[in-house]
C-alpha cells in the first residue's frame, strides 16, 4: 500500500493545524500551504515547512489544483490531505493528485463522485436498502393517483414543483381536505413561476433531527463509531454537534449504522464517511454521505479516544481497521463552533485578536487557529475555534461546555460567543438536541 | 452533612481556578480572595465575588487565617476550600474554619494532624500494615549490633546521624568490609558536627521511583483511584508526572493500593488522600500522607474521567463514594508542570506574558491562571500551569505531550519549556518513569 513520509495540508485554519498535530502523532512531516493573506497563519508557524500558493481569493490559492501540484513538488510531499471545504469533495482534485503519484488522503476519486452527486448518492443508498424520505417518484398526473399516493405517504405532506427550488414553489398539506385546492395552486403557480406545472409529493418532516453516523473504513470491512446531533443550525450552518446523538430509538439506530457499515463495504470504501440522516419519530431518513473529515470529528473523538485523523493516514496507508472490540464509547461530548461574525447583523466578522482567555480544565478541548495577534482575512469561513465539553454524561458534557464558553474571551473580532451562551443555557437543549428549528425559535423569541 | 452554597477558595494561581471550575459544576457560588499583588489574577476574574485579603506577603494574605475567615463572614461563604500549599494542611486553619462554622472542604482537623507529623504518619501506617524502610529502630548501641542488623538489612544501606537532616550526616556503605570504618567515620563527624553521636541505620535505595496513590473516602469506605508515578523531580520539586505508573509488580501494587484504602477506613477518612511511596525491587516503601488535593491529580482525572475537585466538595457534603463498579480507567495520561523560571541559573521569573500560544486538539489538556497581558508576581510558587496529555497507550501520551510541548509558547517571561522539551525526549524517559535520579542525570550529561 501507498507510503508516504511527507503530507501536503491543503488547507488552512483550524483544519489545517489539526491535519498537522495528526501527522506529527505518526511522525510524518508536514508541508503548509496558504494564499498571501494567511502568511502569518497558525498553520504555516506550525508545519514543518510552507510555501505561498497565491494570492488572498481561494479561487486563486485554496482552489487551485496546479498552484497545490506545484507546491507538492517544489515542496517534496508525496501525500496530500485536503480537510474539509475546499478541495475535499473535488474527484478533480482527488484524481489530479493521484495521476501526479502522490497519495490523496481520501477516497478513491471514482466513489467521492459516485456519492458527491446527491442524486446518485440517494439512488445508491436506497438501493442498499438506507430508507429515503417517502415521495412519489415521478411527476402527479391525475388528482386521482395524488389523493392515492398521499394516502399512502400520509400528512403533513410537501407538494414540490419539479422545477422548483431554494424555497420556491412549495407546499405543505397537513391534511386530506386541503390538497386538492393545494394542488391546483401549487401547479399554477408553477406554471406561472417556472413555465413547468410537473408536480411531485413527498413526506413533509415537520419536526426533524439532524442526525449522522461517523464510518472508518478500508476498502474491505468498515467499522460505524456512533452517531452526532447537528440540529442546532442556523442558515444550514451547523452551530452546536454532540455525540451520541441523545435518545435515539437504539435498535433502529443499530440497524441504520449496520446498514452504513454495509454501504461502505459494498463501495470498497476506505477512509471516514459520514452518513448524514433527518431522523423523526423514530425514523432515518437519508440525506447523504460525506466523503471527507467533518468539522465535527472531534466529538466523536471525545467518547472513544480515537484519533480520526490519525486513523484518515493509516487508512490511506493501508493499514487495517482496528477491532470492534476496540472500540469503548464512554461518556458524552459537545461541541460548539465560534465564528468569527457579528450574529446580530450576520455580518463576517474581522479585525485583530486583541484579547484571547482560553477555558482549561478537565473535559474542555479547544481546536482553533487563533492566538492573540493574529489579524483574521476576511476571505475564508467564519470558523475560527472549536470548544468541546468531554463529561461523564450529557449533563456534565453541557455544564461544561456551558462553563467554559463563560470563561472563553475573544476581543477584537465580533464573534458569536454570546449567542452560544443563548443556545446553550436554552431549557429546550438541556432536555435533549432538539429538531434543526431550535435555532431559528429560540432567535425569534429574543 | 453540611450543606454549603458559596465556597471561599482560599489559594491563588492555577488551584485558585480549578477550584473555582469544580465549584461552577456543582451549582456553588465563589468568592476568591486575594492579596494585593493579585488584584488581576485570573482566578479573581473568574470567581462570583472577590475580596482582597492583604498584602503580597503570603504570611499577610494567603497564611492569614484571621483574614481568610473575615472575608469568609464578609463575603458570606459556608465553605472553604484550601487548594495545595499555603493553608492547606494545617491542622490549625481547619479547625477555625470548623469554629467558624464554616464546612472545611478536607479531612478533618484531628486525621490531618496525625498523618501531618511524619512520624506518627510512619507508625500509624506502619501499625495499618504499610511496608516502611528497613531501619534500626534505635540507635546503634555496639558495632556488633551494627553488625548484625546490616546483615539483616542487607546492602547498600545508610548510616544517619540522629541530629543530622538535610543531607548532613549520612553515608552510605555498599558492603560489609566498609561497614566499620563508615561508623567510625560518620559518629566522628555527627559527634564534631551536631554534638551528638548517636546513629541508626537505614536500607539505603539507589533507584527508587516515587509513586502514589489516589484515594478516595467518605469516612465509612475507600477507593483507590490507581497510582500515579512522580519520579521526574528536580530538587524535591516534581516535574512530569503520569498515571497511571507504569511497569509497576501489578500483585505488590493492588496489595499495597487495598492496604491504604483499609488505611483511610480505620482512620475515618473523608476527602482525598495521595499515599507517597518509595519504589524499588518491586517492594514500596511508604513515605508519607498528602491529606489535600495534589498538583498531579489531572493525570488520574484523564484516566478515570472523575473530576477530583468535585468530589472533595461531594465528600465534603456528605455524598457518597461511587460504587468500585464505576472506576473505569483508560489509557494513559501525562503532566508536565510549567514554572517561570530560568532553569539554566535556577532563578524565579517574574514579568508580564507577552505573547501565549497554547496547544490544543485531542487528548490536550491545558490548567493554568495565565492569560495574554498578566504579569507574574514574584512571591509565590513559581508553577504558571500544568500541560497534560492523554493516550489511549503511553506511548501515544507521551507523543501527545511532546507535540504540545512544541506549540506551547510564553513570551514575557523565564520559563522551563525548553528544560521540559529535553526530558520529555529522553530515551530513558521514553522506556518507562525512570527513577528519582533521572532529572539531575539528564542534567548532568548536558
Amino acid at each position: 500500500m501507498a507510503q508516504f513520509r511527507r503530507v501536503l495540508v491543503a488547507n488552512r485554519g483550524e483544519i489545517a493545524v489539526r491535519i498537522i498535530r495528526a501527522c506529527r502523532q505518526l511522525g510524518l512531516e508536514t508541508l503548509a500551504v496558504f494564499s498571501s493573506a494567511d502568511r502569518h497563519s497558525l498553520h504555516v508557524q506550525l508545519a514543518d515547512s510552507a510555501l505561498c500558493i497565491g494570492p488572498p481569493a481561494a479561487q486563486d490559492s485554496y482552489l487551485n489544483i496546479p498552484a497545490l501540484l506545484t507546491a507538492a513538488r517544489l515542496g517534496g510531499a508525496d501525500a496530500v490531505h485536503p480537510g474539509y471545504g475546499f478541495l475535499a469533495e473535488s474527484p478533480a482534485f482527488a484524481e489530479a493528485v493521484c495521476r501526479s503519484g502522490l497519495t490523496f488522503i481520501g477516497p478513491d476519486a471514482a466513489v467521492m463522485a459516485r456519492l458527491g452527486d446527491k442524486l446518485c448518492a440517494r439512488q445508491t443508498m436506497a438501493g442498499l436498502g438506507l430508507p429515503l424520505i417517502p415521495g412519489s417518484d415521478d411527476a402527479i398526473t391525475s388528482m386521482e393517483q395524488a389523493k392515492h399516493l398521499a394516502q399512502k405517504l400520509g400528512y403533513p405532506l410537501i407538494i414540490k414543483a419539479s422545477a422548483g427550488g431554494g424555497g420556491r414553489g412549495m407546499k405543505v398539506v397537513s391534511g386530506p381536505t386541503e390538497l386538492e385546492q393545494a394542488l391546483a395552486l401549487t401547479r399554477a403557480e408553477a406554471k406561472a413561476g417556472f413555465g413547468n406545472d410537473s408536480l411531485y409529493l413527498e413526506r413533509y418532516l415537520t419536526t426533524p433531527r439532524h442526525i449522522e453516523f461517523q464510518l472508518l473504513c478500508d476498502g474491505k470491512a468498515a467499522l460505524c463509531l456512533g452517531s452526532r446531533d447537528c440540529s442546532a443550525q442556523r442558515r444550514h450552518q451547523k452551530l452546536i454537534e454532540e455525540a451520541p446523538a441523545p435518545g435515539l430509538d437504539a435498535a433502529e439506530s443499530a440497524r441504520i449504522s449496520a446498514l452504513c457499515e454495509q454501504a461502505c463495504v459494498e463501495l470498497g470504501y476506505c477512509g471516514v464517511a459520514t452518513f448524514e440522516f433527518l431522523y423523526q419519530d423514530r425514523q432515518f431518513f437519508f440525506i447523504e454521505v460525506n466523503t471527507r473529515i467533518q468539522v465535527e470529528h472531534t466529538v466523536t473523538e471525545m467518547v472513544t479516544g480515537m484519533d480520526l485523523l490519525a486513523w484518515q493516514l493509516k487508512l490511506a496507508r493501508g493499514e487495517p481497521l482496528p477491532p470492534r472490540s476496540a472500540l469503548l464509547p464512554s461518556g458524552h461530548a459537545i461541541e460548539c463552533r465560534i465564528n468569527a461574525e457579528d450574529p446580530e447583523r450576520q455580518l463576517p466578522g474581522t479585525g485583530t485578536v486583541t484579547g484571547l482567555r482560553l477555558p482549561g480544565g478537565p473535559g474542555i478541548r479547544w481546536d482553533s487557529h487563533l492566538y492573540p495577534g493574529y489579524a483574521i482575512p476576511s476571505q475564508y469561513d467564519s470558523l475560527v475555534g472549536k470548544l468541546i465539553a468531554w463529561g461523564e454524561d450529557r449533563d456534565q458534557a453541557l455544564s461544561r461546555l456551558q462553563q467554559a464558553l463563560a470563561e472563553l474571551d475573544i476581543k477584537g473580532i465580533h464573534n458569536n460567543i454570546t449567542l452560544q451562551r443563548r443556545l446553550l443555557v436554552s431549557p429546550e437543549l438541556a432536555q435533549q438536541m432538539p429538531d434543526i428549528h431550535f435555532v431559528e425559535r429560540l432567535l425569534e423569541t429574543q
